[in-house]
This record gives structure tokens, sequence and C-alpha cells, in this order.
């Protein structure tokens, strides 16, 4: 049988970029997908592009999401504006790093695609374990979507199942990283730092650094990337 | 009890001008979204405008959605629209017109506008009777998104059910043309056509404009807009 195509959603960070390994490991053909939506991202997509190209994926598409949708609404309607915060939080609005209902949209997107590249299976690399609350990493939600996407799709009606994969979803952050290196993945090509220096170097300290090097620790892995506090 | 916002998607057509006039008559106010997403003509987003401002939405988002990345339908590429089709040819499948995953998407952006407006109410004017084979206008298919939507978000853990409400599900195009002239809905405002002509009248013979033409000749109403072939 020829490899099956697969859709792989690529962010540049390592769970990402271990999920699109174990993907490859199971013979799939990877065409990866990326979001920007938001100025801070080019690092990241410079990180997804490498990881893209890595693995030698068959194609990888960079989709703008359109975040004027969400942003400010809070502030230009009718509805109560939330109380006690500061100025710099009012000026601030919605960070560019947010987008509600992320996962939903990203896999909508990779939902259409695979309709068109008439691909059964979409990977994901969520974590319900080390994830920071965000609702739509769980389990329920992963399920929750499997099950819509098969009701939305020409595939679905036609009963060619389309399976959401998370071989992620139960791992802790030191496994994910002990299953990249085993799958010989080179973390250097990777990015996690929410607040990277000018030339692109991680901070070391935001919550997906301190998440990053725990990990690596834990799994007794050296970390390849630099970081400006270290 | 001031009154709540509801998001309403808003395509310009009639079931979805009559899906907001049944949003107004419970008593919402009106966030209104609609999507520019590569489509031949930006008619259909004046109609849409047009809907918003006759029911004083509070807001009217227009997002742009980059469909690029699935090429492959006629309504966002150069494939040739079908024309004077019979009810067995409309009948017999999913036509080319069907862009992927595309109620997906669109309702996936209504939740993150629903969870950044504290909004639990999204109408979508969405038909399984006189649908054009689209798998994605199914009941089975707005259960299961309403399903996954209650797990996406904040809303839904704090146990603040979303509801997509599907006003025009179980009827038939005259009988949404018949509820909407007892609303009042203005007709004219309204843009139906696939293929419409570069001055903005409508085809006639598209599958659009066929069901839209059956459907105010079945509810005895005259049809207010202006067709190339009539």
């Amino acid at each position: 049988m020829s490899p099956q195509p697969a859709i792989i959603l690529l962010s540049g960070g390592l769970d990402s970029a271990t999920c699109a390994a174990i993907a490859r490991e199971q013979g799939f053909t990877l065409y990866a997908m990326s979001f920007r939506y938001g100025q801070r991202h080019s690092i990241e997509l410079a990180a997804a592009t490498r990881v893209g190209e890595y693995f030698k994926a068959a194609e990888h598409r960079i989709v703008e999401i359109d975040l004027r949708a969400f942003a400010g609404s809070s502030l230009t309607s009718e509805l109560q504006v939330p109380k006690n915060r500061t100025d710099a939080e009012v000026a601030g609005g919605i960070p560019n790093t947010y987008v509600p209902a992320r996962n939903t949209i990203f896999l909508s997107f990779a939902l259409g695609w695979a309709e068109v590249l008439n691909c059964r299976n979409i990977f994901i690399g969520v974590n319900a374990v080390d994830y920071s609350g965000y609702p739509d990493c769980r389990p329920a939600f992963i399920n929750a979507f499997a099950q819509m996407a098969n009701l939305a799709t020409k595939a679905g009606v036609e009963g060619n199942h389309i399976e959401i994969h998370t071989p992620l979803l139960h791992l802790r952050k030191a496994e994910i990283i002990d299953k990249g290196a085993r799958l010989n993945l080179d973390f250097s090509l990777t990015h996690s730092c929410y607040d990277p220096s000018p030339e692109g170097l991680a901070c070391g300290s935001c919550d997906s650094c301190t998440l990053r090097r725990k990990g690596f620790t834990e799994a007794g892995i050296p970390d390849p990337i630099r970081y400006c506090n270290a």
C-alpha cells in the first residue's frame, strides 16, 4: 500500500515536532499546516518551516487567521467591561498570543484541507497533562471534534472515517522529549518561548521555557537551544 | 432582563436574513458575522452588510478566511457553477459549490467571538430540507458541533451552555420565505445567486436561484430582486 497522507498541525514547538516524528514513524506522508495570527509569531513559523522541511512534508500551508474577528470586543460593545483591570491591561486588550476557540479553528482548517486531499488522518500535538488549563486540550474535546468532523464532511458521509490523532495526549513533557529523542528528532529546530529576544533566543523564564527546561532535565537529555539567561 | 447578545452568521442570502429576523423577534441583540473567503463576487457581502444594518446589529464583523489552502470548490476557484440542474441532479450528491468544512470553520469563528462577548447564543440559517447536499447542513452535524463547542470553551466548562440556534433547519424554502415575510423582512436586501452578472443581477438558473424562485412561487409572494433571465 502506498503511504497514506496525514495532516500535521505544526506550531514550531517541540510537541508538534514530536507529533510529526510519530506520524512519520507510522508511515504517513506529512502535509504540514501552520497558522499566522500575530506579529510575534514569525520565529515560531520559521521553526515550523524548519520542522516541516526536516520531515520532508509533501506540502506546508501557512494559513492566515484574521484576529480582528475577536479583538477588543468587550471594550466596544454594550456588554459589561471586566472590572479592576489596570490601565496597562485595558490598553493592551487581548494579547496577540490568545485566540479564543483556537484549537477548534485550527482543526477546522485542517479538516477542510483533509477533504481536499482526500486525507483521513489529522495529527495534533495537544497534551492534557502539562497543559495550561485550556478546555480545548482535553480528551473529551478531541473526541467531540472527531465526532463532529465525521458528520461535517463528504468523507464522513461516505463512511470514510476521519481520525484525529493525539499521540501526546497523555504524556508528560519529559516523556514527549524522550519519545522525540528516540525518533531522532533534532530539537534544535524547535522553538517554545513566548517572549524571545530580537535575535530569536528563548528567554528561559516564561511558562513555556520553564516547562521545556524542566522536561529536558527530567528526561536527562540536553536541550540544544540557547537561552538568554543560560 | 436586558437583551441577551446573539451571534448571527450572515451570508447575505434570504435564509440567514430570515434567521436574523427570528433572532430579533426572540429579543436578542444581534452581533453579525460574515466571511470574505475568496468569493468571486463581493455582492454577497454587500447584501450581508445591508441585512446587518436593517436589523440594527450592535456590531458586524467581516472575517477574512484564507481558503486558498483548499482550492477545489467552484465558489472559491475558477470551476464552472452548475446551471439549470434538475431536482434529481441537485438531490444526487455533493456539488462542486461545496466549500470544504465551511460551516465548521464559520461556526468555529463564531464560537471564538462568542467567548470574547460572553455570548451563549449562535444563530445559523442552515436548512436540512431544501439543502443542496452539503453534509454540514444536517441536524446531526449541528448537534455534534454544539456538543463539541461546549467542551471547547471556558463557558462550556463553567456550565454556561452555548446553544447553536437553527430555526430554519426543518423548514422548506417556501416556509422560510413565508416566515420572513411575516416578520416584515425586506427580501430586496438579500442576494442568493452563485453566479451574478457584473452589475450584480442574479443569473436565475444556478441551484441557488432555482431554489429561491421556486420558493417564492410556492409561497405566493413576489420576489423583489431582479434576474438576468426574467
